[in-house]
């Protein structure tokens, strides 16, 4: 139940998908024949990480962007981030002639927070809560506020890798997304649901940061207290309200997943479809390989595949990791 | 000068093309932008890491097999291979409804060994060298000898890698290509000067395994005693005759790049590219990074990328490398 929430229309996805054009990359979508038929589907993958940035997120912050008031534009923008939203939106800023100041947590990958500066993002470390250092950030001098997942205009933003999908797949039949805040999976969901509502979309979080399926079941968007996760960009502090009110009405289901599944998943990615996922974007394969997405015999289905910041520590540990693919 | 050898025509390529059409996949040439802007050059990949097996060398396999008399066909398939070309000829050797039995060094790549084995491939592994175990073999039964690259059905297959960047980029400058045997830069070459004469075709070989250079230098083949290299697939025993002369005849230049130039140029590629690239795939872009390779400003470079198999032994070098990437 959505309680009167307002939710993205199609005519939302198609005007940003209009302001994006030619600044965003249109990806592709690419087989994973191998990995899909231990599955017993079949199975493809949209390649999401080779967006500009390395990640679906400058699709958001473009659509936000564009639709900026003149006052909003007179001042910098503020914004939190584990490192990919942080990394588009100083990407986005710089094609604004503006400029972005993002909080990130000082665990935050280095590979992340080294991209966010390359493209002129300022940076804010904090060991504390993003929302309390980003609050005292707004308090010193006056920005411009743009959330990371919970805006209508990131989630339309989103929306339009849900549309590319739909576009490239006639007979597509299920579409497993990643979730963090929540942000690509409400665009995605209700893309895909008011264009081809007979597709089935599913959302897949960490286990070790379940905040969206904690918020299901309150009913009420909770705060997380996310352990650490190797999926770094699915760990957001909170779940949005937005986000919750258009996973409610346009997801059929979310699961979650162990960590080590995620890792797993991560390196069979990598050397099967020869894409340089991250943690994040490997956890709806995770999901699919551990049985907790219900499938029908050669189905279609389409990984979201969000973004490939993959940084040192991911590497040690896929180098270090015991399990060996099976062929 | 090539001596009187016999060098693959047009025709021999053009009709390698449709021997392989509907086996091999027709891979994408991706930009690298970033990667290319600090050299001063608009840069592509040739992503044929995406081919099937994780490597362009069922090009030259199928090709061959598609040429073997009756005779031949009665016997299994006998060939040296530190992996790609292993896995490749046991995958080929299926779709022929044959068996292949391949040498590999102990020192052999276990995600190559693994793969080799899941195709259906017969594996031989020696520490010693890989011609005498293979002549140790064909001894013991009756089985058709398969060059791993000095071949020229071989260096055919190769070549329509060639004829696909020349049909994707119409201004292509120049080609960069790994080189190990000398089979992929052999049909490349081959290709493109007697398609398109003045396209740039340069090679790259580790400088730890500088067969090619060196064999270029005495004018005949030389056996390298390859120190190990991370580009595990451009360390062959031996210089091929065929490939020697094709590259005399046909390649501008070779030039050699240290392991440590490899290492951070495949990271960087993979954080870039997003492509999961091997070593020796990344080899061309280690060469144009250290300068190996003189570069008009602004123009179109192509590297090809040959494959895709990287091992935790390469990630574990990865991840630990200390050289932080620029961004």
């Amino acid at each position: 139940m959505s309680q009167g929430h307002e939710l993205i229309t199609l005519a939302d996805v198609a005007a940003a998908r209009q302001r994006i054009c030619g600044l965003a990359h249109r990806t592709p979508v690419v087989s994973a024949t191998s990995v899909g038929k231990p599955l017993g589907v079949r199975l493809y993958v949209k390649a999401e990480l080779m967006q500009k940035t390395g990640s679906f997120k400058i699709r958001g912050c473009l659509n936000k962007l564009a639709q900026l008031s003149e006052h909003e534009r007179q001042h910098d923008l503020l914004s939190m981030s584990s490192g990919n939203h942080a990394a588009a939106l100083a990407w986005a800023a710089a094609q604004h002639g503006m400029r972005a100041c993002i909080v990130m947590p000082a665990s935050a990958s280095p590979t992340k927070i080294d991209a966010t500066r390359a493209y002129g993002g300022e940076i804010i470390l904090t060991e504390g809560s993003l929302m309390d250092a980003m609050a005292a950030a707004a308090a010193e001098r006056a920005m411009t506020l743009i959330h990371p997942f919970d805006d209508l205009a990131v989630i339309a933003g989103a929306a339009t890798v849900g549309l590319e999908v739909l576009d490239d797949l006639e007979s597509l039949d299920t579409l497993v997304v990643p979730v963090g805040g929540g942000g690509l999976i409400s665009g995605v969901a209700a893309a895909v649901k008011q264009a081809r509502p007979r597709v089935r979309v599913v959302g897949v979080e960490p286990a070790e940061a379940d905040g969206m399926t904690r918020s299901l079941a309150a009913g009420s968007p909770v705060e997380r207290i996310a352990g650490p996760t190797i999926a770094d960009g699915l760990a957001p502090p909170i779940t949005g309200r937005h986000t919750l009110a258009h996973v409610q009405e346009f997801v059929d289901e979310v699961v979650t997943i162990a960590d080590e599944a995620i890792a797993d998943a991560t390196r069979l990615m990598m050397e099967r479809t020869k894409l340089f996922v991250e943690p994040s974007a490997a956890a709806p394969l995770a999901a699919l390989r551990a049985g907790a997405i219900r499938l029908r015999v050669n189905e279609m289905v389409v990984l979201v595949a969000s973004g490939g910041n993959v940084d040192r520590r991911v590497l040690r540990t896929l180098a270090g990791a015991t399990e060996r693919s099976s062929r």
